[in-house]
């Protein structure tokens, strides 16, 4: 028995500037995580990610925007403390939100091939 | 001088089926190709994929849906002939439109972020 849902929406967007990836679901998700540990090597840790990944990521995201979107104080991976500013704390809402929309538009797409689906369960058949 | 947008969205998007995907840009894109060159192995070296695995995304699509979306007639790989089924256009079509909703609905929430970023050319500074 298989209880998963039938269909389930796997949505991965990313934001191009120019030759980077300003924004994506890795991305986010970090800032997410440095606004929850108020640390870009705790972030990277919860993340399972090197905190030289996650300085790089860090370093991407503060050059394709106006503003720098993560603040680190002095010390670095020994600890100095890392924060959003205000354009980080806009970035990451904006981005989430267009997730959000994009999800809500296909996820209201989808009725029609669901219906030319087998019911998961069925689908080693 | 960067001639490219200065923000670009790439947007993934998959149907989970219980532990297999149903469809994504990888199958949709062979579907397509199937449909235009008649054979599964003409598709899929337009892809550059094996035959190996063009057949294999095939059966994972063919085991999801109700009905098959790809018919193939005897011959395998030395080119009996391939075509997508009633089911195989209307679910590529779906898949088509339910992508094109969701870019449709995150463009729409561009601007604000955009309004942040950095114009592309300068992005190296």
């Amino acid at each position: 028995m298989n209880l998963k849902p039938d269909l389930e929406l796997d949505l991965k967007l990313r934001l191009l500037h120019g030759d980077d990836v300003a924004m994506g679901p890795g991305k986010a998700d970090l800032l997410a995580a440095i606004a929850e540990t108020g640390s870009i090597s705790a972030a990277a840790r919860s993340m399972n990610m090197s905190y030289r990944r996650a300085w790089l990521l860090v370093d991407v995201m503060n050059k394709c925007f106006n503003e720098p979107l993560v603040h680190s104080a002095a010390g670095g991976a020994q600890g100095g403390g890392a924060r959003l500013t205000e354009t980080g704390l806009a970035a990451l809402a904006q981005f989430r939100a267009i997730e959000s929309a994009a999800r809500q538009a296909a996820q209201a797409g989808l009725s029609g091939l669901t219906a030319l689906l087998k019911p998961a369960h069925e689908q080693s058949n």
